[in-house]
């Protein structure tokens, strides 16, 4: 696979007049795709019926006879004013039951029966005059699922929906009070349309209720994106995908990502770093203009999985953004190093957003590679280079990696629904887990829990995977020679009940949870040897043997015959001593990787990624600051 | 008087099968009481009018001949679902206009009238059918009244009542209107029918306004739990309780208790230091497993008082909870602690909760004496442990205290609707007194402000006392050898205003407020001679001597005729240094008290309890860490 | 012109024994002017046409009489409330949709119309009996606007008032839509009335629309002044005037002071310090009880502007208020330095708020110079004091200062529409610029972006300022000899676009800016030779000479004939070499001032104010701690 680069693009924006030469410019930057069309509802629907396809029939035709394929968006993220005057009650609902209003974008809900047909309807009109035309080269169904806080909605229509959705999940109400515990507080049904939505209760609702809720959440997203794969299906034989975000978690990617052909995400490291990471203040500080070192690997690798190896970045940060608490400039390489990175994580695509910067609206802050005047700015002398750079590497190919990480999005919904611990959430529990792993210079896959079976790992990681049902258990020791589960794994089961055949519930390790803590941020449980336990510790008792111990003689990590459960959140010494032990145990090479420095392995090449401000050495190499080094496997044995 | 152990219990929530082993267990485990019932409406009465005692008949049988004690609860805090089907309008408003809907529980408005006639039907219904049954020898009313910030609700029958209450209280809207000032922003009014509740007001709304909303809601709680003491009265010769939570301060617990036999109340000292207590961070991370180690006592003493002299521990805290922002295990030593800290205090009956952890609904990570699947969670020993404590220590007896501190809920509605300074509430200062007083190894006495004359204290102190009116001087000249008053006491009228007459208005003592001031938490006032004031400064002109100024010559105390006023909120050392000289004035013999070593004195016996993780040498005792050293008076002088 | 004291007064709020008693007191104290009536609207008209003036005219013919010229206030600011049963409707919403209730003040929405024609009935039938009254020597209209977050409403008449609005300034929704850039995510209109209030969207909405709705809002305050204004011209001769707030920038009161004779402001240095100011820690400990050194000279400055000259201290603080986080007391002295440092600015009168602190309602807390119950509060001698020094300087004349800062509203409406970054604000950043210039011991002006040329300048400075249009570039160029932009000056349309012709666009100067970051509190931008900016960077391009440069040789300040642009927000140290470099270029002397010592000039005297808790010794003058030395011109060359 020869990786390539592209660019987001708003014909709409922009007189007639400057397409063409926008197209030759982004040809001369060495650009080979282009993303159009996904906000543009109102121009190709002005009211109701009234369809202008000629604008766009141009500006594909523009565009894509300058040797640009084009991504085609589908528009419904962005419905026009009008619609809302023929579906008055599609706007979503948020938790304080507060209408969210039409004036920015993603106002729709996903359970409006309605406004899913307006969307099949214009994606019909849209697939049958396209769907043949050899320029359109993909499709792009929405635009960020799940953005703003979107999946939720405590509309009428999402508690019709839900009630519906009840039904057929429990068959009878009794079911659902006996799954639910109702009994509890009294709190047992009689019909399923006596079940509100878990809003604004007293105190906090049954954590039942909500993961119910959020698993119906997640399934009207598929749904949503299914009813528009299904439309353009047999209109098209041009890939269809979708583009995620960063940490939104909120719907089940791997189940969205099941029906589209590629998956594609947009990638702003300097923006998450701010908004949307758990991180030391230094650590900020350190990387405010790089991004953090794992962040965007964690992603590629977890959207290579939900794209079943096929991924793209569909919006690359090019520099400065509108939209977290704080918007420096990525340093000079950056956006070089982000699309290089992307790469040597298997990106068929890297796609810059946006061409130029607009002057107008919500994200005119938002830099682009032009300015909005039309001058260079300072990304698209690394995008020339980056093509440049790509021209050379030549083919590339992603191997499997000795480890992998189980991902589950259920498992989030879950921990949102009961923390236990302010501290604790999912994804920093995941993402510490990626972080060891990547210190220790691996390259990792995520895989699903469901699916087909993958195998031939060394190691597997399941940390905080709420639920082990079904097959798990066999999945994981017939997919690896290690499985390493904890803290909080098989916790619930999928009703969200503690199961009384005790927690994880492994037939192949004598090891149970007993109890529960959470502890504040300024407490660690220390273990002996070194490292120690932060935000959760599980009380474990058992048979299995004590790999290691806390301070006060309880189980650290327990394990036999394959299987390990870890009794706490590990800060960063604890996770290095678990990888060390387990890469002995399973015979796994380490490569020690400095702060910021980050490895990666293709079937051709090692990547060295710098994300510090200082030259690194390394093993016998100079990876300048911001810059990337790329060894020829077939010249270096080992980096 | 010799105390007993119980337990809370959920035979609903279990199969039948399991009632008569788990009651055999707990007779083993050496308790006496178990309370059920509280939140089992839905399966007393499914659907309106079908009553199912069947169950409960058999679990009280079950429980009872074991040899059990039953506490059977009114059902009222978890209405079924289909309640609201008969009166939609009876959830309660939070401030913000919201609806607080079905799904948790405590789903009901203090203000509405269908409903009260609804748990006085089913409470009626109850007591005619247990009242006399012999196996049933208490009754608790509801449960944790206020609990989730419950007594206030902003609902239309709380507007409807509260103008109701005002024109009872006022007879005239003008009376009304002169009382509150309404004048002051032509706030003044025409009818009662005009006034609103006090919320979502452009500014601060008038603080008469509020105070007259808090007492009317506190009332609202009065009458509520009256109409069901009144059906119960006639039916049953068991005595009626509650159980109330910790610094739940929003309704008067005086006159709750005051138709009430017992006072209970439900200690989690390991929660509630994380989730309501101001203190610094070493401190919380010092007794981050055990507790703070005056928050248990300080509730022993006040619910002391509130019942008369006959109170419990309804449900004590045996392991990790579900609902603080953190929830580490207790040390080991600590629920047996708790347990015996309660009984120096005088508790009748310790109870614990829950007997099993339920794998299900809210609480479900809420540990109990069993874990879900049965096994011994670390508590069951520890109570066992205790229940052999007690049977060594014999019976115990309360005598009244040297020391007293006036507790008045009414103040801190008051404080709150007027804080003047964001540091300042009452809690925070009466916890302050009383942490002095502990300090100095005292036992100490509640006192209300009604009721019966109580005298013969060598020290009574009255901080934060908003309003010293009726007979209030008389009372503590008459109780006491000497009354320390302030900061802010006697600062309003009960109206909220500024008495004309001067603040405090003591005829005993010739001291008057000028001036107010309030501080950031970084700064402080030096007192002459050591300590300071924070948070809060009186400023004080007045004949009456000075006993101790501040460094810039201001009175900080000054006193005469043995009443002190006290100018501002003292930091530890200047507390400690008013209760050396108090103590040197009615020659009241301290005992310095290390942190975390507490001592409290009965007829019979000197308790010390160590809070701390280390082993304590004091008064030639040595006191293990997590532990109590009970002394026999017989066999002691001193300690 | 000799500067005159005046006070607050309420005889609504006291038997009317008491006013001549009052009054004498007044007199005595050497008070010229009583300001009342604002809030008495209850008691004018306790039922809707039923007038009560007897009382008002006896007050006003006590205080009158007595020698005070009274200050009558129009009622508007507190609708009774018989005025909600007239216009159920009439109540502002806030930004969450929640009805702002009746029960404190200022409770009405500036677009109800059917609310505005009650205030001019009043106001006519005030301005018919007391305009012609030679007791009535001036008239306030309403009180505070903008106060409690008033000025921005999202009730329907608002609504229906932005709707026209924007009709009348757009003409066709074509021309808003393209002004907008709607067609960024398809928010393109079809007509004025989809148009909704930008509140409640999904993400955040069009930053043109927020800033219309901002502009529109702020005209509503313009009008409904005007309305009264135009009532009461032809009714008396008296001057007509308001009383604005500290940093409250919600309306352009540059537009209201221009239907007015006078503008006042409310001053209260220490809440203000507490609850409006961004310092760090030590320097609200250092200036607690003092104010901030800057802050009132600031707002005075700024209202000389807004009066065109004339402006008074209309409520100046006299102890702790209620309303602020920590009230503490002002030091001894601070009164009286308020009032003189109000002096040295040009007030004409300084009034105290208020005569005697109430015993009642929301301000009961607030101090007065006279206590509830009628002791001197420490304020009454200051005043008197300060009558006797202003009896002594005799006649003061301002002087057109050599520096100006152009102050613009709208700036402050932009950038909190799109900040950009959490630590940018205008009124940060123009505070930031007026303490480097009064660190610099210079006088400043502030001038407004509009209304008539004002020349002969040394330096302009404009920073933040949103939009560089019509003639303001020669405006700067004409007013003064060098003119500092920047940061963020030029940087959008009216319309909120980014100008496709450059930022900042001024055809003097080659600089443009081509890229713009926002920073975190932690990290600055150091300066080559000293100084850094933080929290906002502009990248400049352009021939324009660098001045400055960042360490990273990017430019930190370019200028060329007579305009600088500055690319950053200064730190301290950055502003004072940008200053020391501005004042070498056009010769203007500077008087480094120490910490909390500032300096005042006029024609005849040097004020040298003391904000500090020790005496300074400056230029040979002793200042004691909280004092003012003023130096008669006279008798001294330099201070
Ligand atoms: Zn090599
Ligand atoms: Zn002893
Ligand atoms: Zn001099």
């Amino acid at each position: 696979m020869n990786p390539e680069l592209g660019v987001c693009y708003y014909p709409e924006h922009w007189s007639e007049e400057m397409w063409a030469t926008d197209a030759a410019r982004m040809v001369e930057t060495g650009l080979s795709w282009v993303r159009i069309g996904e906000f543009a509802w109102s121009r190709i629907e002005p009211t109701p019926d009234d369809l202008h396809f000629d604008w766009l029939d141009r500006a594909i035709e523009v565009l894509g006879t300058a040797g640009l394929k084009v991504v085609l968006g589908t528009p419904t993220a962005t419905p026009p004013r009008w619609m809302l005057e023929k579906h008055p009650d599609m706007l979503a609902v948020d938790a304080q039951g507060q209408l969210r209003k039409f004036g920015s974008r993603r106002h729709y809900c996903f359970s409006h029966q309605g406004y899913i047909a307006e969307c099949t309807r214009i994606v019909r009109i849209m697939g049958e005059r396209y769907g043949r035309n050899p320029l359109v080269a993909a499709w792009q169904i929405d635009n960020e699922y799940g953005c703003h806080d979107t999946t939720v909605s405590y509309s009428q229509p999402a508690l019709r929906g839900f009630q519906r959705w009840l039904a057929n999940q429990y068959g009878s109400v009794d079911a659902l009070n006996e799954a639910w515990g109702n009994v509890f507080w009294s709190m047992e049904y009689a019909s399923f349309d006596q079940i509100d939505l878990p809003n604004l209760t007293v105190t906090e609702p049954n954590p039942a209720h909500v993961l119910a809720f959020r698993r119906f959440s997640s399934d009207q997203v598929v749904a949503f994106n299914k009813a528009q794969v299904d439309v353009l299906r047999p209109l098209t034989n041009a890939p269809l995908l979708h583009n995620y975000m960063g940490r939104i978690l909120d719907f089940d990617h791997f189940k969205v990502g099941a029906d589209l052909d590629i998956a594609t995400w947009d990638s702003y490291p300097i923006g998450f770093l701010s908004d949307r990471l758990e991180a030391d203040e230094a650590h900020k500080k350190a990387f405010l203009q790089q991004g953090d070192p794992d962040m965007q690997a964690f992603h590629h690798d977890l959207y290579r999985a939900v794209g079943r190896g096929r991924w793209w970045v569909m919006e690359q940060q090019p520099g400065p953004v509108n939209w977290a608490p704080y918007n420096p400039a990525p340093l000079p390489g950056m956006v070089r190093l982000w699309s290089l990175e992307a790469v040597a994580h298997g990106a068929e695509v890297v796609s810059y957003f946006r061409w130029r910067q607009a002057p107008f609206a919500q994200e005119q802050m938002h830099a682009g590679l032009l300015t909005p005047n039309n001058k260079p700015a300072p990304a698209l002398a690394e995008a020339r280079q980056t093509a440049d750079d790509l021209a050379k590497l030549g083919a590339l190919t992603q191997t499997q990696a000795d480890v992998a990480i189980l991902f589950d999005y259920a498992s989030d919904w879950a921990w949102a629904a009961q923390p236990q611990g302010v501290e604790f959430n999912y994804f920093r529990l995941v993402f510490s887990t990626y972080r060891a792993l990547r210190r220790a210079g691996l390259s990792v896959d995520f895989i699903s829990a469901t699916g087909a079976l993958q195998s031939g790992y060394k190691l597997i990681l399941a940390p905080g995977l709420a639920t082990l049902d079904g097959d798990l258990e066999h999945r994981l020791t017939e997919g690896c020679d290690l499985a390493i589960l904890g803290p909080r794994t098989g916790a619930i089961t999928r009703d969200f009940q503690i199961p009384i055949s005790g927690r994880p519930g492994l037939s192949g390790l004598d090891c149970e949870v007993d109890l529960v803590e959470s502890l504040p941020p300024n407490v660690q449980r220390k273990v002996e040897g070194g490292g120690a336990a932060q935000h959760w510790v599980d009380r474990l008792s058992g048979d299995a043997p004590d790999l290691l111990t806390f301070c006060d003689r309880t189980p650290a990590l327990k394990g036999e015959n394959g299987l390990w459960y870890l009794a706490g959140f590990p800060d960063e010494a604890l996770w290095d001593r678990i990888v060390a032990m387990a890469a002995q145990k399973v015979d796994l090479p380490l490569h020690s990787m400095p702060d910021g420095l980050r490895r990666r392995e293709t079937e051709q090449h090692f990547f060295l990624v710098n994300y510090t401000t200082a030259p690194v050495l390394w093993d016998g190499h100079k990876i300048a600051a911001c810059d990337v080094t790329i060894l020829r496997k077939d010249r270096h044995d080992q980096s």
